[in-house]
């Protein structure tokens, strides 16, 4: 964690309706993508239910490990919604009515013409020394507690608040990458790309095996911080699916969605 | 856990791609839907990177915390599939060459017609005392160790790893749910609710707002075991939501996806 350019994250997904499945996360690909446009490496994901000694055990834990930590989901109104107490206790601050998020929220409920109800109030309420994050969508803020960013779980405000926060955000190198696809399939080229991935170390390769129009093939992503050294490793991949009679396809054979 | 109607259960996606944002996970929506089926509570999952001390660490807290755990992902033939060792070395087991799983693997590569190599053989090896998961659909089989299944993260061959597994996995009490949605927003709506929630210890209120045809309103889900107190539950909601002015909406109001 020390070393200045690898600047690293996790994300804690909260609520009990992604584990039963009834809503699909879409907030883990969304920050994966953009954190790495930022040079952060997400490492972990946790999806945990709206329990408090399950949520401040794993904020604790990622935490203490990564850079940073993102949170997502359980900062509403109702019952179900605990996170900010949960993040007040995992650092042992007192849960507050943040003034300025008051003021911002009964702002948003005189415009919205509602009522101004205690759960309304409830979305003002922050750990004692907590930043705001500004919600331009529906005016309930997020809010950062030293390396904790707690965001909303509905997608469109949880990448209005992102977008918002990430000027704060310590940038490390951006992994860039090159992708080379063939209908070589894993189990044929498998042990020269792991010979490949030994001759460079700086570069991370996955493989990606795919099945489509009835034939095995793998699309191979080369990850790294130096164009380089990608162009140069992809040139020997190239090499070698054309030995293996295979035809290199640059930015990988796109396979529909559906025959994954 | 003793408790013998709660069973639950952990996942953990093994994969540096989901982590980047490359790939969707597909198989954390299914299995919890699937387990909840099964009336078994998918408690929390883990996204984790190809890395071994990483793997190893999330599967022995989530082995040790809950009856089951479901890994998908990294059991294919490339240098970055690294599950099945990290599993052995979780359980500090060997590592073998699976004399069935090499069987199977042999008999379809005769099928397929392609090369016998070093990495497809790769994908035989288990912990020495693993029970094959049949894998109908490309051969390569998964395992299952003590309380841990080992999946591929193929979302098709997961799914038919876990349908052939699933006879073996002890079932709880079914959970079943009642949805009822209305153009009541959350903040209206929220303190009656938290006191619903109360009177129904034994059953787990949750709200989704949402925001549609320009106005905000809440989907209401309760899920328990017991059909007649979700109904008499539900009928209580009904009538707050008439007294706050609204529709109850049975099965919820249904919000097109790009509206979240």
């Amino acid at each position: 964690m020390t070393d200045p350019q690898h600047v690293t994250a996790a994300v804690l997904v909260i609520g009990n309706e992604i584990l039963s499945g009834r809503t699909k996360d879409a907030n883990l690909p969304f920050l994966g993508a953009e954190l790495n446009k930022l040079g952060i490496q997400m490492r972990e994901a946790r999806v945990v239910a709206d329990i408090e000694s399950e949520i401040i055990e794993a904020l604790n834990a990622c935490r203490a490990k990564y850079d940073y930590v993102f949170t997502t989901g359980g900062i509403g109104p109702t019952h179900d919604d605990i996170t900010a107490g949960c993040v007040a206790k995992a650092f042992g601050q007192k849960l507050i009515r943040n003034p300025e998020a008051e003021r911002i929220l009964r702002e948003r409920i005189a415009q919205m013409g509602v009522e101004v109800t205690e759960a309304r109030l409830k979305m003002a309420e922050t750990p004692e020394f907590a930043d705001l994050i500004d919600n331009p969508v529906s005016g309930a803020p997020g809010f950062k507690v030293e390396n904790v960013f707690v965001m909303a779980g509905i997608p469109r405000i949880m990448q209005a608040m992102f977008e918002g926060a990430k000027s704060q955000l310590r940038r490390g190198v951006t992994l860039i990458s090159v992708t080379v696809g063939s209908f070589i399939p894993e189990g044929t080229i498998a042990t020269e790309l792991g010979l490949l991935q030994d001759a460079y170390p700086d570069i991370d390769i996955g493989s990606y095996p795919f099945h489509f129009d009835g034939k095995p093939g793998s699309n191979l992503v080369f990850r790294g911080p130096d164009q380089a050294r990608l162009d140069e490793a992809a040139d020997r991949l190239r090499d070698l699916i054309r030995n293996l009679g295979g035809e290199p396809v640059d930015d990988g054979v796109v396979v529909p969605k559906t025959d994954d």
